[in-house]
């Protein structure tokens, strides 16, 4: 398929990228596509028949406000989905029909797009996981000692996976403070930069995905702002992991990219030594996204996701390789992207090394830990058809005071 | 309300009990509670009228085959239910309206009750994590820093909660053997003796439910074999925690007795030293339940609920003090429940010490670890009404082999 331009006017999002999600209008959720300036209603087309034969029941797949039913759908139906709002969208003789379920972008209110089965966040970035180490345990190896010979993960919060432009909460926790440690508002808000890939269809007990079959279950693209209370999780950590400092709010994008329209952004992954364990390999392709941390108007970091040590595939592959199933709507999500210079670190935990060193926002302002009020928007994007270039949908919110 | 006993025959569940799960039977699968020897239909009885007024829309509520919208409606409807059924089962002029929606329990099957949000995992067994302790991390201190200030857990992988009786596949992992480090399947698989708290109703983005209201927020209990695969997670847990590990399968009743019904198992928890911090106050109560673990027919251990350090109300404070929300169908478990004997260990790390001592089944056989084709099943008791004893709903599986 060739990305033609399309008929909608507007350039936020071009033909090729279709990115799906819900939006609400007219008082009403629906599962949508964005081109231009505009989102198309997938509900609407289907009820005018303009998606017959693309993928089966269209009508009661988009029938509920989320993408769950399209996601358990499975590659086929996804991949005849996009063929055809590609033709619809790109073909002027189509514009009569469609216009009915075309929506000026601005007139819309975007909503969780789907519901998030389970969730889990990767560790996969050399320089990240290096950081942390060095921050949070000065004096031992960096890096854990099964880091290079597995992607390592855990499980989050999936009932908190909020979308973009929801406010977040400050979270309350037990940390330290002057007095020794007492429960209060967190003192060390952070955020971190990652890419989250939307799962679709299941597997079986027992059954494990290669990293070759990635592309077969996994739908698409997300950015993630996996909130952190630094102080809450460095005194809750050992030996089970992260709880009560990540879990209070996770924010995803609005609109998932779907994989197919990230095809001119495979590149290959980076040298991993010592070679990985056969169920891990090949590796599979890496993605060229290039990632923005702006924080109260002022950018402060550019992670480049392609350098990200471990694959999306191979994240995938392990997280199913003691035969754990999926299910539509899993998330995973890479960890934080950081790279080697301070420009690429994508948390600042990071970018003030532990909360030692001031951020300066350039404006006379600094930061070592989020304020209230801050608004921190993660943007994204990635080589698309024909050397343009195809954003990712951006992840937004603002800090709210801590709740007493 | 007291206890009558009740006109349907049979002596596997007291009418005190009236346990919730669904079952199939007739091809069709339906919510369901247990007394004597059978189950009651109540979608069935919800179609005639019998659960008018006792909670809004029994129909509506008992009309998919998953108690989820029940547990949606919280605490009214639940104590509205439970008190109907308390009534229709203990008087013999409801039998003829009642007796086309009883079914002999040998005729059906338990399906998954609930549709599992987010599970959660505790570690609150004093005498466990020290246990752990000593045989994960020898000769450092054996209770990790903060575990007498908070109730230490995470998240696991809701999507692999299974309904007892269903087998369990022998996971694959990443985990030491004779030639270093390699794939394969677990060598050294296990089971956990866990109590799980089954909640409902939802809770606002920063709301934080304080232990006295519990029982506004749990509608009942399970029993949970948390399999773990001790190999795998040994491997894997530094420093986000058990991962692969766990996440092949997690084991509960297909009965959640309802909190309600465990009234008389309350009983004053343990001291806390030093004194917890005060959104973890009062700890609320310990419920005085006698577990039971079995494996390949013998009874290894018997593991007593009451003594478990942190309380399931603080449990619950503390998942939510960080503002996280709670939805109807999140699951969290206490973690493995060990005694100060070793015959009261809920694991086999623990039974066995980490392998180095064979556990005797006394016919002569013995085990470290699971074997392939081991039954095991946890059952639980609670003081009764009157005196007597109530039942838990037991958790069982057979450990099927390792897929290749």
């Amino acid at each position: 398929v060739t990305a033609g331009s399309s008929w909608i006017e507007g350039d936020a999002w071009p033909s090729t990228a279709l990115p799906l999600g819900v939006v609400e209008f007219d008082g009403r959720a629906r599962p949508a596509t964005a081109v231009g300036d505009h989102v198309v209603d997938l509900a609407g087309l289907a009820s005018v028949g303009l998606l017959d034969g693309a993928l089966d029941d269209p009508v009661e797949r988009f029938s509920t406000p989320r993408l769950d039913a399209l996601l358990a759908a499975g590659p086929t139906a996804w991949h005849g989905l996009r063929g055809r709002l590609l033709e619809l969208v790109t073909d002027r003789g189509a514009a009569r029909r469609m216009s009915p379920h075309v929506v000026p972008l601005a007139a819309v209110r975007p909503r969780l797009a789907w519901t998030v089965a389970d969730y889990v966040d990767f560790y996969s970035s050399l320089d990240h996981a290096t950081n942390v180490g060095r921050i949070f345990r000065p004096g031992e190896d960096p890096l854990p000692e099964a880091w290079r010979q597995l992607p390592i993960g855990y499980h989050g919060r999936a009932g908190t996976v909020m979308v973009s432009g929801t406010d977040v909460i400050r979270p309350c926790g037990l940390r330290p403070d002057r007095d020794g440690v007492s429960f209060g508002p967190s003192l060390q808000l952070d955020v971190e930069v990652e890419v989250g890939f939307v799962v679709g269809g299941h597997t079986s007990p027992g059954e494990r995905v290669p990293p070759s079959a990635f592309a077969d279950h996994v739908f698409g693209v997300v950015l993630v702002n996996d909130w952190s209370a630094r102080d809450v999780q460095a005194f809750e950590y050992r030996p089970l992991g992260p709880f009560l400092g990540k879990s209070f709010a996770t924010s995803v994008s609005a609109w998932i990219v779907p994989l197919e329209a990230l095809e001119p952004a495979r590149v290959a992954p980076p040298t991993q030594d010592p070679r990985p364990s056969a169920h891990l390999l090949p590796a599979g392709d890496a993605y060229d996204l290039d990632l923005e941390l702006e924080i109260a108007g002022h950018v402060v970091s550019r992670p480049r996701f392609a350098g990200t040590y471990w694959t999306a595939a191979q994240q995938l592959a392990h997280l199913t390789s003691n035969g754990a199933t999926l299910r539509p709507g899993d998330l995973y999500a890479s960890g934080t992207v950081s790279g080697a210079t301070a420009a690429e670190r994508g948390c600042l935990l990071e970018l003030t090394w532990g909360g030692r060193d001031e951020l300066s926002l350039g404006d006379g302002s600094a930061r070592t830990w989020l304020e209230d009020g801050d608004v921190v928007t993660i943007r994204g994007s990635a080589p698309g058809a024909g050397g343009g270039r195809l954003p990712l949908a951006e992840v937004t919110g603002r800090v709210q005071p801590a709740h007493h």
